[in-house]
């Protein structure tokens, strides 16, 4: 795979000088079309060997470029508020808006070969990484990024030449470090590493681009012209972008049996059987949640459910039992301007909260395949893979100690019905109930099959919904309230 | 001061549960009218005595208003990403949007008073942080914000009873802590800077309200109906806010004689010269940013000048000697629809960085008093408070060993029209001229006024502009680089 990486590709400075000139302009100009178009962002990373001009390639294209719509992120150590969170998160927060370019030295990459080349995890542990990376870069890629993977490579004996060439320097011996020679010496285990990576994740929309690191007139040519061809192309591309899907449809609805209309939403229980398990819940709930243990885990409660279903009154019943230090409620709206400039999951990724926090959503990432779906404000294939994409984000929230709970709250279309004249009777009540509650309700049958199709396709072992039959808000409440404790208790005992 | 707060204020069960109910309903609807209005923020600071039952307050108020416009910090120990800006950088990062209510449990009084208790700081440090606070505060009510400050207080004797009351139920035991004791022990300390942070900063617009905490339902129904009424109040007021200002205007230009017309323009050095300087401050720059001891310094530089002054180069000039890893270039554009909701100032305080790095931006917070200004696109009231708002925020950075260095590029209006001809002239530089550029151009003379205005109000000793000759742009470039060199080195030697 690193064969013709070294080969010892070299140019001479006569013809990188002509050269050289006339790719910085059109670099510039198709930045500048980026900017101006603000369409699609791009995603630089850049990964290799120590001592191949990772670093050098970073600064030089900030000098080629425009300063003011490129960002380079050095991903070193994370914060204490990134360990916090999953891994992916100090992406997420740094990713490039529409027209922008971001450059990752050190990447999703970097840690996972690291840590497989120290020993700390096995083979299958890294192919798991690799294959998130994957999905992830798939995702950013439907929704639009240009990613460009360079790897700096170099032979062993090349490898000790540069490092010793920088060593000798004493403009340039600052770049190399202890942990230089170190890797140096586990130059086999990082050959075989990065092969692997390489392979396994060098995708159709984002290949691996191996640059031999040695001469560094090569090196910067080769990235210049591979960036601008790359950019030139999508620009090119831009007006014509497919959307279409290879998956099959949704399960089709063939007879009248649904996971919904198996429910029976007329369970219900008494006042004084409601106020005792209220009490005796958020009192569960309070105690749990000031329970040192709980510092270190998250809770992510999420609410989705027919209009009127009554997820506030629920959101409340939970927020009644907490500090109000550690809770936030999240109500998800259109999104905003900043928003609408990154990939869809990167609205919901920025409210992550903290170790020893507590996030309720009100409305969620689901939207794209609830609302968008049935109002078509995406496209088919947008909505297609955020099955996936959602799935992929969940299990990222899971694996780092979050527990998720997800609730769908039902009613029937009947106590819909009785619920939004209710709202239109009360004046206090009025402001809940819009022409838009109306229209929504016209595509019942709509919805409902939107909602199965979610259920079946993101109801997981790691994060599976819990159904609430609503149409008696006591029961709903309660059986929202248990569900939490429980899920709450299985984590903490599990962390403890 | 606390007279009215130990008088045993009491409210009976029955009385409180009749007024409850009315209040909740009354508080929940102006909170409705604040979020579709979304016309400005409420910023609830709540204060006090340990045990006075501020963290009940807050909980209180999370139950009865709608949690999804309201948010509750719990400033408690800032994260490293805090501590590595100014101290405020960590409340502007949870301002409340217009529109939405955010609660500080922890303002920016508790670590001016906790350290003034525990003599860690003397009254004159107390007296400039509340000075700070103050200037922070009317800054918020110029914006729009509504601010509201609970002082929660116990006279000695109800003190030492809530907090046994507290520990002896076992269900509120967890709420009292050693440092609670260990606060009462110091409690006529307490009382005392306590009573001169009220005094201080009770100001006409975000006064103190001093609340008796003994008895909850006294407490609540005070709070409760405090927020109400003020809602309230500034809901009716909001289409008839007023924008005078009583500062007198700027200096009047008598004399043809100003700071930018001194300015011999045409100072310039030779092409040779240039690049042996180039090379020796670029080289100088490099080291001191690589040194380990700028680890603990920030760089922020700041651009503003003529349209055409070669601002772009000369950050380039900048950006080329650096480690892309470590800097940041932020173009200043019109604000997004996040930073529209927000004070004029916070998309600035966004972008401070951490230690260790270098962030340029390219046209500024200045914008205000320059193109705002001078288009009309704020009120002159707005625009004349900016100045000393402008100067709080560089003095914070200032005091938190940023180094800020502010470039104005000065070039005559001769140099501009040969300029903008050559911009038009040459194809790949056509997208850096505009018509708005032109239209800019026929108001030299106001923009000049501006200029040296801002210069008379900003340049402070702390926080001084550089002008710089920039006909010569090589000349512009090494002034820049030779200053920048030079104001880091005094920061470091500062450090050392």
């Amino acid at each position: 795979m690193f064969e013709s990486a070294e080969l010892g590709h070299k140019i001479d400075k006569d013809i990188y000088d002509k050269e050289v000139t006339a790719l910085r302009a059109a670099l510039l100009d198709a930045q500048l079309d980026m900017a101006n178009l603000a369409q699609f962002p791009l995603i630089i990373l850049i990964g290799g060997v120590d001592g191949a001009g990772r670093g050098e390639t970073v600064n030089l294209l900030n000098e080629w470029m425009d300063p003011r719509y490129l960002q380079t992120h050095g991903m070193g150590k994370p914060s204490d508020e990134e360990l916090d969170r999953p891994m992916m998160w100090r992406f997420w927060r740094e990713l490039p808006p529409k027209g922008r370019t971001g450059i990752f030295l050190g990447s999703w990459y970097t840690w996972p070969i690291i840590k497989r080349v120290q020993g700390e995890i096995k083979t299958a542990e890294l192919d798991q990484g690799l294959e998130r990376a994957r999905r992830m870069e798939t995702m950013l890629v439907d929704e639009g990024a240009l990613i460009l993977k360079f790897w700096m490579h170099l032979s062993r004996d090349k490898q000790r030449k540069r490092l010793k060439l920088l060593e000798n320097d004493p403009k340039t011996r600052w770049r190399v470090t202890k942990r230089d020679w170190q890797h140096y010496k586990k130059y086999d285990k990082f050959h075989v590493v990065g092969e692997s990576v390489i392979r396994h994740t060098s995708t159709a929309e984002a290949p691996w681009t191996i640059v031999e690191g040695f001469d560094s007139y090569y090196r910067s040519l080769t990235v210049g012209k591979v960036m601008l061809e790359a950019i030139r192309k999508r620009l090119d591309e831009a007006a014509t972008r497919r959307e279409e899907i290879s998956a099959p449809p949704p399960l089709p609805s063939i007879d009248k049996l649904n996971i919904l209309k198996s429910l029976d939403l007329d369970q219900k229980i008494s006042k004084k059987a409601y106020q005792d398990e209220l009490e005796k819940y958020q009192g569960t709930l309070a105690l749990l949640t000031r329970s040192p243990s709980f510092k270190k885990i998250t809770v992510i409660a999420m609410f989705e459910g027919n209009d009127a279903a009554g997820k506030g009154g629920a959101i409340r019943r939970i927020t009644g039992a907490l500090d109000a230090r550690y809770y936030n409620v999240i109500p998800i709206a259109a999104p905003t301007e900043e928003e609408r400039a990154q990939p869809y999951l990167w609205r919901f990724w920025r409210h992550i909260p903290r170790r020893g926090r507590f996030t309720i959503f009100d409305r969620s990432w689901y939207g794209r395949v609830l609302v968008e779906r049935v109002e078509k404000l995406c496209s088919e294939a947008n909505w297609m893979r955020a099955y996936g994409e959602i799935n992929d984000f969940e299990s990222q929230l899971v694996r780092h100690s979050i527990v998720l709970v997800k609730f769908w709250l039902t009613i029937s279309r009947e106590e819909q019905l009785k619920r939004f004249k209710e709202r239109e009777a009360v004046a206090f009540k009025h402001f809940k109930i819009t022409a838009e509650d109306w229209r929504n309700r016209e595509k019942w049958d709509e919805y409902e099959a939107a909602v199965c199709d979610m259920m079946d396709r993101t109801s997981t072992a790691i994060a599976p919904w819990t159904l609430v039959e609503a149409n008696d808000k006591y029961f709903a409440s309660i059986k929202i309230l248990k569900t939490l404790c429980e899920q709450i208790e299985n984590m903490l005992h599990k962390k403890v």
